[in-house]
């Protein structure tokens, strides 16, 4: 008993230095950047709050699960900023060493469970896994409209990139959220082009 | 649909604020003081890995929902650090009013259900309330023994307000928590007194 609470709480000791990891996306107010725990809570609240209009097929709770350890990796591999220019295998190399690592901290029957949980995750096949990457795309242009551009000012994002690297990703798993972003997102652009 | 999704988008927005609710705990590390968004990511992280030893008639999902909601009101009503000195009836008033304004925010239906939910985690009588409460005070003494002391030595406590305010809480929704805890928050206070 005591040896696989100690196992458990080495793992959530560990997680703690995600509220470490600094995203390319600050809060809605400006006032800093945002950290990975933080914004791990903040998209498991939108999955509560939005999963009513997810297919029949997706379960809300898991997808919870899911976003509760999506981010975990970081804690090694650092945060890749959407539009920041990274080498993705390389990225994927360092995110699958971390899995391995901070995952193989649990007793082994909860590191094997977990784990899958994040390979589906990344995989982004599976309709629980599709929600989950939607809503973890659909977060952060949110917070850059309530601060008046964030990353999308510091990495002199285009309309384009934007569709591309998180509208398309958004609409896969949760297209009528991306109907709701879009014309504000859209506007926002356009204005931006005109200063 | 767009009124809807509007007034769920208002929710979430305003949620972004518990980043910047400081309390009285710091990260294990003790670099900085822990945030109210990133603690309540860390206790639902908590309760997936620890949730497997509650009682059978604990439903996990349910308590992860209910730690997802249970610090919104400090939006409003702010952090009262668990050994400082605050007026409870005056704290609990607060709190209601800040309950009613934030879930207000939401669809009614949804508001009414996310209401109940954290109207369950305030009056800690059902399982899931109890074990999610447990949880809520099981992660900060944890950081307090990686940090050295923490806010134990910011507040000058005594191993009996420890066991009181927060060991007693421990107890009642997961003593074997507390079981494991108490030896190793024991040891750092006897330490202390020696100093």
């Amino acid at each position: 008993m005591n040896k696989r609470l100690n196992a458990q709480m080495a793992f959530l000791m560990e997680a703690d230095k995600l509220k470490q990891i600094i995203r390319g996306t600050t809060l809605a107010s400006g006032a800093r950047y945002e950290n990975s725990g933080e914004h791990s809570w903040h998209i498991a609240l939108y999955a509560l709050v939005l999963g009513e209009d997810a297919p029949d097929n997706v379960n809300i709770d898991r997808v919870i699960r899911m976003l509760l350890l999506h981010d975990l990796v970081e804690i090694d591999a650092g945060d890749a900023p959407i539009f920041g220019n990274h080498d993705a295998t390389e990225m994927a190399e360092k995110e699958t060493a971390a899995a391995d690592r901070i995952f193989g901290l649990l007793p082994p029957d909860q590191a094997t469970s977990f784990r899958a949980l994040w390979d589906e995750f990344e995989a982004a096949e599976t309709p629980d896994a599709r929600f989950a990457k939607s809503l973890d795309r659909f977060q952060p242009p949110n917070q850059n409209l309530a601060s008046g551009g964030g990353s999308w000012i510091e990495y002199n994002t285009q309309f384009d990139q934007f569709e591309a690297r998180v509208g398309n990703k958004i609409k896969r798993g949760a297209p009528w959220l991306w109907d709701w972003l879009q014309p504000k997102a859209a506007a926002w652009f356009e204005t931006r082009g005109k200063r």
